[in-house]
């Protein structure tokens, strides 16, 4: 591999402690999102390792996960040192274990790049995202900036948050590099209008590049109390001090790093990318990503879909017969069955939530 | 039981040979209708035959199957003499089923009286159901009559056949006794609504009561070669010739009852009755017939049915959680799975046709 300077010294940190109950049935606590096959034949977290690794080796490549499903994620990934893949014994949200991963870094390269990637999205267009990354690598390197990679939005997404851009600072490349006024939440649709048609607003994806040591600055000083927890598992040897690891990691305020830091934190960029990319959040944005039909389907090979248009058929085994039906989604698992209107595929975390109070442990 | 001599000489010959396929997946050439558990914990064979078994005692009670499930036929009536639960070697509709019972039963009994009842429909009225084979069987003997139980007519159903009455003949109990006109066949919509308004028509449900010597007359005169070959195998022995049987059955033209005699033969009677009857022709009829949540939907214990409408759900052991849908038929077994919408449930046998096409022979 030709390395590219940009990345000699980048460290990929990818986030995979996630437990969304949005893809039940396929998704349970044992088997959340980023391991399902939802696009081909490998997981959604393969597809993400498998982008970086072209130009940031595995030895630089961390994976942080819970403990449920570790087992699984080294399983699928046998190129990154199992020594890398790091259960939280907790979940706290992404804040601490970002933290956690700085001082792995900086224990390796003091002046090391972070490249934050959750694991549970699509990207389809994987050399604007190298090249975007490049971008954001030299302005974090160069500059000590931190650093948002933008996705230009293309609808009024209600459920992404969003990036409101200030100055345009550089041009690098193909992209423009905005200075960040501020990161919002999810808006109501009327607001989301109004970002789009503004032109002032990118998404955010959640993927972040900083040096590690400024990371860490910042957490100093919005998240002291964090900080100094992570410093004292760092200073017993960081992910390796399983004991003190257990003892202190879940004490830490569960609050994402969007929160803890990026709406508060000066020195931040934002560089505008069109990536092709998508949180793949329902069982809708699946279908809209999958391969359909001539009538829009998108169903197993053991099936027949009789006066049936533009469904989402999930079967492991069995064979699935529809009969004039159109806009649903229907998965079936082992031990359970869902049968949902596309259009609220959104309200299928709602029904989970329902068998959680039930006490139906096994479906969950 | 204190036997009622309207009853003393009949016999229950009950047609359990069909393998229709409108409730695939739950229904397949093993498991057709008849042994179905639709409603309640019992097939609609097992209470076929507990409709009758309070009057006709099982030793006056034969049933006609096929030999793909004659040994679960036998398994859920172990009340009847094995003996008298007969596989035909073929499948050749009512007709020559019906002809080789009357031979049977003349066999045991010169003037026995044959009382002809399917096997996959329902009667929610099993007292008004006795009092009216009990007129029927009256008529039979009394007056040589053959008698066609008819059912009156709820609604302007084009999946039944009708029966045209004419003349009053006589009050009996609380029964109307017409002559028959004619027998029809399932009529369009506008010719049911026609029926249905004239007062003169009532439903033809399949149950028959005659004496077999009238019937087998009746073969001869109509049908004279079938009746030869029925003659030539009751001479060998009838139902236990298993060799002649199985040679001469297969030959026999593939003819129902009502298209081979009930179209042509004179001194035919209709009692008109109110049965609570239903063929149970579609998963829709299935729906209306079962007890409902409070907002219309059938479903098993182990489900969730979240903003769903009058749905149809069963499932064998799987969770099924709906969301947001209505009016579905959602079946699921060990090998298959079946999403039609309820008011298509009628083109689930054009599903399976399609199976077969495909040579799916393991789902039918």
């Amino acid at each position: 591999m030709h390395q590219d300077p940009a990345f000699e010294r980048a460290y990929a940190v990818i986030l995979a402690g996630g437990s969304g109950t949005r893809f039940w049935p396929l998704s349970r606590r044992k088997q959340p999102k980023q391991l399902l096959r939802l696009f081909g034949r490998t997981t959604l977290l393969e597809q993400a390792v498998a982008r970086v690794r072209g130009f940031i080796p595995p030895r630089r490549i961390y994976v942080f996960t819970n403990e449920l499903v570790r087992r699984e994620v080294v399983r699928v990934l046998p190129s990154i040192p199992r020594t890398q893949i790091v259960a939280e014994p907790a979940s706290r949200n992404t804040a601490p274990a970002i933290g956690l991963a700085a001082h792995e870094i900086m224990a390796r390269d003091h002046d090391g790049l972070m490249v934050v990637l959750p694991s549970d999205h699509i990207i389809l267009k994987a050399a604007a995202f190298r090249r975007a990354l490049r971008t954001a690598c030299r302005l974090a390197a160069t500059q000590g900036r931190s650093v948002s990679l933008g996705l230009k939005p293309t609808r009024p997404d209600t459920g992404y948050g969003y990036v409101r851009l200030g100055a345009l600072e550089a041009r690098m490349g193909d992209h423009e590099v905005y200075q960040v006024e501020k990161f919002t939440e999810k808006p109501p649709l009327k607001v989301a209008r109004r970002y789009l048609a503004s032109g002032r607003y990118l998404w955010n994806g959640g993927m972040f590049v900083w040096r590690a040591s400024t990371l860490l600055s910042n957490l100093e000083r919005y998240m002291p109390e964090m900080a100094r927890g992570l410093a004292r598992i760092a200073a017993a040897g960081g992910v390796h001090a399983t004991s003190t690891l257990r003892r202190l990691y879940p004490r830490f305020e569960k609050i994402s790093i969007d929160y803890a830091l990026m709406e508060k934190i000066s020195g931040l960029s934002a560089v505008a990318a069109d990536l092709g990319w998508s949180d793949v959040g329902s069982w809708a944005v699946a279908y809209e990503l999958s391969p359909k039909d001539r009538k829009g389907n998108v169903k197993p090979e053991n099936s027949l879909a009789l006066d049936s248009r533009a469904n989402m058929l999930v079967s492991s085994k069995k064979f699935v017969v529809t009969v004039g039906v159109r806009d649903l989604v229907v998965v079936e698992t082992d031990d359970a069955l869902l049968v949902c209107a596309r259009e609220r595929s959104q309200d299928v975390g709602r029904a989970v939530q329902e068998l959680e109070r039930r006490g139906l442990e096994d479906l969950l």
